[in-house]
């Protein structure tokens, strides 16, 4: 059996480094796992009147792979010293009844900016989100990708080694964490 | 002079407590403030590549009255432990150059929800933004009304004589507050 | 088999509440675990020179018996909307060479208060600290004692059937949870 | 009329890079303002029934500094991603009745560390607490002094010139802050 792991990043632009940091966790993730990425972009804004007639289709697909999911891996911009409101946005209609679907799942974070920073005070709000919903984050690796554009080429893959080792160790601890707190 | 407050709310539904106690502190603002109150429900997703080609009319609208403002007031939820999507998403909008618009202003802080533990977290975490974007919250009052359903009647009124206490002295405050750190 | 868990509260007030709630956690731990009080009066103030030469006894001996432990019980008192500088200070000591004792442990919190708060907002930076030492607390239940004053009586015996019931929770939650994520 | 500025640091160590900040803030204090330090190595742990029979010498002689102060300079380390146990448990004892010292003033927040990330996350669990204290923290600059070992002499003098730089600008900040929240 292979573990199911979704993964999103909380930024619509097309050449986002939080975006290609998941598709680099893709290819980092170890075989007893695969990682696919839901693209937040037909996402729509929360609307609680909305919700309560019915989810829209899109968000409906979205918690059905999150449901899916054995575990949950989230990229995530700094904007403001929190997660993106796209993100949070996205967080908002998976934590809603039936279910919800964001709950007692592992979670592996990864952050990345072009700053000098990386994006550690996202993260803990994002942790702190994490204790309502249920979830489980790994505590280590803490993925701070700092100054991204010296650490992506121009297509968007990840050349920087140290980085690369950082992801394939949260992936692979991931895969011991899912194994630990599932079931 | 009047001093110019311009108001939010977190949530787009339209029965929302947030909204409403935005309209109850509309009618408990000292005669030397007005507040404006803005409906976030035309703000887009924000997408910085979107931006880039210059901001859509309603995002482009909603800066120029922040600009506009002497201070601020903001009214969340709280969803999953921080404040709402829509309201994060707003902020990031407002928080881009030119300017940005959301800096070196006073700020008021609201925070109403149905259940029993007000939404200090979600209000820990805006705080936390205001940090970043160099603005100035207010420390106290720090309003936070819980069960919210037993407070506001039928049609969105506040009636409940404590909280309308809270938020006029959290209008005093801020016309004081403004004074102060202003100019 | 046992488990051992080690519990200490973050205030060395004689009737403190957080003193009184760890006691009650004692009784309600189930039969496969054994909570043991230490008490942090004898932890003296964190120098890095006095380190440097050797711990001090007692500080010694409050590591040992974190090192000896299964998992850990927080009983935290909110000052200044963080956790108390006693509490702090203990993790200090705990979390330094060789080891550190306090690391890749099972974690519950309990928090007790005279006001109606709770002690949400010192739980949430002790969570944060979490992170950092590779612990891993609960989620759930969130065990915030507000009032503490109407729910023990005068000789700290834990009254109030609710309180009685949550950290009976909590405690048969930490026991499921060590099974879990240790070993 | 010159102002009174009050810094402590949260660390005993001798040779602290935080309290080598706080004189390197000293003589970076604009003229219309004056920074005594404080040692707070004779600070007691916190102990409720200790207080309440009157506060220790050492301890009123604390307190009674704050209270004649206009503004506030402190410097903590991080540890366990939180500030240190000492500078919590000085704020404890500075925060209780009579008064309290800690309430109403300016504050300026310095952070030093040998490792890599500032001392950020400390920064804003310091920020949480002056909000239930009434302070009024500066916004910016934020000094993040990381890999102080190289930013200070043997003899403990600040060498670094961006770090002198970012410390005289706080000082002078925190006298116009001070002019204007003050009175």
């Amino acid at each position: 059996m292979t573990f199911k792991f979704l993964g999103f990043a909380g930024s619509l632009r097309k050449n986002s480094y939080n975006r290609a940091a998941l598709r680099a966790a893709q290819g980092l993730t170890p075989p007893e796992a695969a990682l696919e990425i839901y693209d937040l972009a037909s996402i729509p804004l929360y609307n609680d009147d909305i919700r309560e007639k019915g989810y829209p289709p899109e968000v409906q697909d979205f918690r059905d792979k999150i449901t899916a999911a054995d575990a949950i891996v989230m990229a995530t911009p700094e904007y403001n010293y929190s997660i993106s409101g796209i993100l949070k946005n996205a967080i908002d209609w998976a934590s809603r009844p039936p279910g919800p679907p964001l709950q007692k799942k592992p979670v592996a974070i990864i952050g990345a900016t072009q700053g000098l920073w990386g994006t550690v005070k996202a993260q803990f709000h994002l942790r702190q989100m994490c204790v309502f919903l249920d979830l489980w984050p790994l505590n280590k690796p803490e993925v701070l990708i700092a100054q991204a554009q010296n650490k992506f080429d121009a297509a968007g893959n990840l050349t920087d080694e140290m980085t690369k080792k950082v992801i394939a160790e949260l992936m692979t601890n991931l895969v011991t964490w899912t194994k630990k707190v599932s079931g």
